[in-house]
C-alpha cells in the first residue's frame, strides 16, 4: 500500500469544497506549477461561474508563467484536503491545535450602526451633514454576533475568532464574492475573491507573486508613495507612464513598451505587471474613461501584462465640479436614481473587460466603511488567489476576525447587497458635497486681493493683482484689467470619469520626471496617512512668478511656503511625495530643483476630514498667506 | 533659507514623541543607518526606561550590522515629525487622507465578556468546566466603546477604526509596554514593543528584517511548520539544532556554530538568527530552564546570534503531569496564589537575561484570548523595532483597529494588569486539566488487551502482550509477565521546565535528520490550524515492532495506522510535519524511509480542543486500533 497514493484517492473533495465560503468546485486553473496542485487550487474561494447555464463567460487563460520564484516556492499546505475527515459525522478532533471557543472571553458582541440611508444622496449643500448630525436625527440599528449562534448560517463569534481560513470568514466571503460577481460583472467565469487584510499588503503580495526582485513595475508617473514603498525593498522598481487628464495614456504605455530596450533601462527586462489607480486617482484626482480602459486593456494583452487595479474610490466617483448652483443641481443623482442607474453611473472596472484573466482588483472597506476594519478583497484568476492564499497563510494568515465578524455582520447580515449599496450611495453624495465645499472655499478669495478665472471646463486660476513693471515698482492691476498681473495658483477641480480636464500640469510632467521633487519626500511625508486619498484639490503653485525664484529653488520655495501655511495653523500634502519617477527619493541635485519645466509645485489639500468650516477657513489663510508669499 | 534643513529644526519633537502611545523620549538607537534617521527612531514607541531614577538597566548595544539589506531599503516614514504639527491647537488638517469618523457606520461597539476570574486556578477535575458551562454559572460583563468618548484618555472608535499608526492603538500599547516591563522584566532599559498583526506576520517581517535571502536561520529540529514556511521564499534556509528533552543543547549549538564551515554549508555563512519556542515547544512541548536559556544566550552573545522568543504558550507552563490523585492536587498551585508567585513559577523569558537588546520575542493574543484577534506584540531593541514599524507600514500598515479596540478594551480598560493575569492563571488550569485528562485517558488503556507501564518520570509505555513465538506461533504472553510482549505505543507527557524528560525520541532524533519523514508533509498537513499548538501528547508509535515492518516502509505504515485511525473518527497530527531538518518536503528516497533510527514514528495528539469526553473515546479507539494495526 503506498501512502503517498492513498491519502488522496480516499478524500471526498466534494465535501472538502463544500467547506469553503462558498463553494468552489471548479477544478480550472491548470497550473503548470508544480507546488500548486489542483488539489489545493480548487481550495481558492469561488464557485465556478461558467457552470451555470447561460454563462458563456471563458475561464482564464494559463498565466502562470508570471508567478514569481518566491510565489512558486510558496508550499502548499493540502490542509483543505483534510476537511473531507474533518466533516465526518463524529469525528473526534485531535489533530489540530485550536484553543477551544469556551474559553475565549468574548461571549458576544454588538454594534450600533447608522442606518444605511443615514446619508442623503442627493446634494445637501454646506454644512448639512453637521447640522443632522448635531440635530441628532441619525437612525441607528443594534445588533449582535453570538459565540455560538443557534442558526448555523448565521455569523458564530466561535468560528470568527478562532483561527481561520486563508479566504475569509464564510459569510463575509459570500457576500463579497457576489458583490463583485453583481456589481463589477467579471469578463471571466472562474473570477475568485480572497479576502485580504488592507490594500497595502495585498498589493505586496500581489506584486511578490508576479515580479521577481529587479523586475519593473509600471505604473502612473504621480502615485500613491505607499505603494511604491510596498515594493520596493522586495527590489521592484517603479517604471513610470506618462498622464493626462485621464490617467496613464495608451500611446505612452505602447511607446514605452514597444520601444523597450533592457540595455536603457539597467537591464531591466519589459516589465509585465502594471499598477494603476484608474479613479480618483491618488494623487491627481484622474479618472479613467471605459475607452481609455479598453485601450490599455488591449495593450495588456498585446505585451502580456498583468493590470493592478487599486481601486479605493470606485464608488466615489464624484462626478464634474459644477460652480453654477442651477447646473450643480441639475447634474446630481435624482432621489428616485435605481441601484442599477447607481452601478451604471460608475466607469466599470477593468475586471469586466478581462477576458483573459489578467486583471487582479484590489477593493477596500476603508473608505466605504472604515480605515482601522484593515479588511478588503482582491479579485483575480484561481491561479493566482490559490498563491495569494499561500502568501496569506505564511503571514497573516486571515484578516483580523473582529474585522471580519463586525464587517460581515453589517453587510452580510444587516444591510444586504441593497443595503450596501444604498449606504455607497450616501458616502458618495457625502464626498461630492465635500469636495463642492472646497472648491467653492477656494474661489471665494475676492477678500484676499486675488482673483478667481475660470480657465475652461473645472480649470481654475489665482491672479494676483500685484506686480512689479520695469523699473522695478510695484504695480497694482486694476481689477478685471487684462494682460497684467500674476497666476500664482492654479487647479482643476477633481471629479470623475472626464478627461482633458488637467491641462496645466500635465503637459509639464513628462520634463519634470527627473526632478528632484522627490527628494523632498525624505524629510516630509512618504507614506501612511498623509497619502492614504485624493480626495482632494491638486493644487499648482506657480513659484515661476515668485519674485525670488531666480535666486531660491523651488523646492525651497515650496518648503517655505508650507512651513508658513502650517505655521498659521493650515496642514497640507507637499505635491513632491506623489513623485514616481524618482522613488526612493535621493538627494536633489542643484540642476535638478525645479518641479515642472516652469518650476512650479503642487499642494495637496484634503477635503475627505476636514469640516466645511474649517475647510472655508484653510481656504480663506491659504488665499491670504500665498498672496503675501508672492508679494513684491 | 534651506527648506532642507527648516522642516526638522521646525518641529517640536517632544510634542510629536507625546503622540506616541506611550511617551517614546529616547534618541538611543544610534542606527549607522541611512535611512534610519534619529528622528524616526525616536518614533518606536517606549518610554527611556533608563530615564527612571534607578533604573540601572544598560541600553541595548549597536545591532545595526544585523539588519538585512530589506530592512535598510525600507523607506523611512518621517510622518511623525509632522505630528508636532498635527497637534498643534486650531490646526485645519488638509494633507491627511483620512475619512471623516462621522462616515463610519460604527457608533458603539459592544462587548459581553467573561468574568476576569471565570475559571478556577486550581485544579477542577474532568468536565467540571463543561459541567460549569452547562451550569450556566459563567459571569459575564458588559462594557461599550464608543465612536466618540466623552473621556479622551479611553479608547474612542473614531480613533480605533481611524488609520492608526504602525505602533498601534495608544491605549493597548500602553498596557503592552508596561505588561512587558512588570512581567518579563527585560534586561534593556531602552526596550520597545511594537503592535503586530500576530505572530505569524511578526515572525516573517522579523527575519527578513535580521537575514538575507541565502541565509540561515537556527531553529529546533523538529518546530513549528508555519514557522518555517513563512521565510522559505524569502530564501532563508532551517539549519537545525539537535534536541534534548529542554529542547535546543548548548552543546550542540556550540559545536555546531564554532566549527561553522561554509564549504559544509553549501556556502551559507554561519547563521546570525535564531528561531526557538523555548516553552511547550512546538511539537515536542519540551520546556527549557532558566539555567538552559542562560547558556544559550552566552552563546548568542559569543556568536553574535539575535535570539528570536516565540513564545505563545508562556503562560501554559503546565507542570508535570501527576497520575497519583495526591500527589497532583499537592503539585497544583494554591487558591492563595499571588500574582508573584504566579509570575515566579514561569521559567523567565529571554528578554530578563538579555543585557545587549539581542533577544527579539513575539507574544502573541491568540491563546489566551482568541486566534481570530490576529493580534500580538513583538519586544526588542529600538533600531528593530523601528524598522519594523516600516515593515508595517507598507504591509498590513496595523493591526485591524476592531481587534485592537476589543482587546484594548478589555485589557487596558476592564481587566487590567491584576485582572489578566487572574485570566490567564484560570486559562493555565484548564490547559492543566485538559492535558491531564487526555494523559489518564491514554493510560487507562487495560480494556483494549494493552499494558500501561510507567518507565521513569512522566515516561510511559504500551505493551501488548501478543507477540509470535520462534516457530510463528502466536502467543499471548501473561499479564504483568516480563521479558516478552511488544511495546508498541511510548510517550512522555506534556510538561513545563523541567528536563530529561523525553528520552525515547531524543536518543534517536538526530539520526533521523535525513529521514523521509517531512516528505509525508506534502502529502498531509503543513501549515495552519493543524500545526498551532504543542499543547498535545507527542505519542511515539513503534514500528519497528509491527508484524509487517520489514516489507512496509515506515513512512507506509504511518500513513495506513493515520488513515485507520481517521476512518475510525481519529483525527491525529502525523509527526512528520513538524520535521524541520528536511524543509521543504522533497519526495522520499527509498533507503531513508525510516523516522528514526529504530524506524518509529511519531503523532501528535492535541488536547487543547476536544472536550474530556471526547478525549476519552479517542484514546479508547487509538487504543484499539493501534492494538488491531499490531496483531500479529
Amino acid at each position: 500500500m503506498d501512502g503517498a497514493a492513498t491519502l488522496p484517492d480516499s478524500i471526498n473533495l466534494d465535501s472538502a469544497a463544500s467547506l469553503s465560503s462558498h463553494g468552489p468546485t471548479s477544478a480550472a486553473a491548470a497550473t503548470g506549477l508544480h507546488s500548486a496542485s489542483s488539489t489545493s487550487a480548487r481550495s481558492a474561494t469561488a464557485p465556478r461561474s461558467s457552470l451555470v447555464a447561460g454563462d458563456a463567460r471563458p475561464d482564464a487563460i494559463d498565466l502562470s508563467h508570471h508567478l514569481s520564484d518566491m510565489a512558486k516556492s510558496r508550499l502548499t499546505s493540502p490542509l483543505k484536503s483534510l476537511y473531507g475527515y474533518m466533516q465526518q459525522p463524529g469525528m473526534l478532533l485531535l489533530a489540530g491545535g485550536l484553543p477551544p471557543a469556551e474559553l475565549f472571553p468574548f461571549e458576544s458582541i454588538s454594534a450600533e450602526t447608522l442606518a444605511k440611508n443615514s446619508f442623503k444622496t442627493t446634494e445637501v449643500g454646506f454644512g448639512a451633514w453637521l447640522w443632522s448630525w448635531i440635530a441628532g436625527t441619525k437612525k441607528t440599528d443594534e445588533w449582535t454576533l453570538r459565540k455560538f449562534e443557534a442558526d448555523k448560517t448565521k455569523i458564530q463569534l466561535s468560528t470568527a475568532l478562532q483561527y481561520g481560513t486563508a479566504a475569509g470568514l464564510a459569510p463575509l466571503a459570500k457576500f463579497i464574492y457576489d458583490f463583485t460577481q453583481r456589481v463589477y460583472q467579471p469578463g471571466t467565469a472562474d473570477f475568485r475573491t480572497v479576502i485580504n487584510a488592507g490594500s497595502t499588503d495585498a498589493w505586496g503580495k500581489i506584486a511578490t507573486t508576479l515580479a521577481n526582485p529587479g523586475d519593473g513595475v509600471l505604473c502612473e508617473e504621480w502615485t500613491y508613495p505607499s505603494a511604491l514603498a510596498s515594493v520596493w525593498p522586495s527590489g521592484l522598481k517603479p517604471v513610470t507612464l506618462p498622464m493626462d487628464g485621464e490617467g496613464m495614456t495608451p500611446e505612452g504605455m505602447d511607446a514605452l513598451l514597444s520601444g523597450w530596450n533592457p540595455d536603457e533601462h539597467n537591464g531591466m527586462s519589459r516589465p509585465r505587471i502594471l499598477y494603476t489607480i484608474p479613479v480618483c486617482q491618488n494623487p491627481t484626482g484622474a479618472t479613467m474613461s471605459l475607452e481609455r480602459k479598453k485601450a490599455i486593456y488591449a495593450l495588456a494583452v498585446k505585451f502580456d501584462v498583468i493590470i493592478v487595479e487599486d481601486d479605493p474610490y470606485y464608488f466615489l466617483q464624484a462626478g464634474e465640479y459644477e460652480p453654477s448652483p442651477t447646473l450643480r443641481s441639475a447634474a446630481q443623482p435624482k432621489k428616485t436614481e435605481t441601484d442599477e442607474e447607481f452601478l451604471a453611473s460608475l466607469v466599470p472596472s477593468y475586471l469586466k473587460l478581462d477576458y483573459q484573466g489578467r486583471v487582479v482588483r484590489i477593493d477596500t472597506f476603508s473608505k466605504t466603511i472604515c480605515p482601522g476594519s484593515r479588511l478588503g478583497w482582491t479579485t483575480c484568476n484561481p491561479l493566482f488567489a490559490e498563491r495569494l492564499e499561500r502568501a496569506n497563510e505564511s503571514s497573516t494568515q486571515a484578516a483580523s476576525g473582529f474585522a471580519q465578524a463586525l464587517v460581515g455582520g453589517l453587510l452580510a447580515e444587516q444591510w444586504g447587497f441593497e443595503g450596501y449599496l444604498r449606504w455607497l450611495k450616501g458616502i458618495k453624495a457625502q464626498y461630492r458635497d465635500r469636495r463642492n465645499t472646497l472648491v467653492d472655499a477656494l474661489l471665494d478669495r475676492s477678500h484676499a486681493s486675488l482673483e478667481t478665472r475660470q480657465a475652461g471646463g473645472s480649470a481654475f486660476e489665482f491672479w494676483t493683482r500685484e506686480e512689479r513693471d520695469e523699473k522695478g515698482l510695484r504695480v497694482v492691476r486694476e481689477k478685471g484689467g487684462a494682460g497684467a498681473g500674476r497666476r500664482i495658483l492654479s487647479f482643476v477641480s477633481p471629479q470623475g470619469g472626464m478627461f482633458g480636464t488637467l491641462p496645466f500640469f500635465l503637459t509639464t510632467l513628462k520634463t519634470a520626471r527627473h526632478s528632484a521633487a522627490a527628494s523632498l519626500c525624505s524629510k516630509i511625508v512618504r507614506t501612511a496617512d498623509l497619502a492614504h486619498t485624493p480626495l482632494a484639490v491638486w493644487l499648482r503653485v506657480h513659484f515661476s512668478e515668485h519674485p525670488s525664484f531666480r535666486r531660491k529653488a523651488t523646492t525651497d520655495l515650496l518648503m517655505e511656503l508650507w512651513t508658513d501655511l502650517a505655521e498659521h495653523n493650515v496642514l497640507v500634502a507637499p505635491g513632491s511625495m506623489f513623485d514616481a519617477s524618482e522613488f526612493p527619493p535621493a538627494p536633489p541635485k542643484p540642476e535638478e530643483l525645479a518641479l515642472t519645466e516652469d518650476g512650479d509645485g503642487f499642494f495637496r489639500i484634503a477635503f475627505s476630514t476636514a469640516t466645511p468650516e474649517q475647510m472655508k477657513q484653510a481656504a480663506d489663510i491659504i488665499g491670504r498667506r500665498v498672496e503675501k508669499f508672492f508679494r513684491v
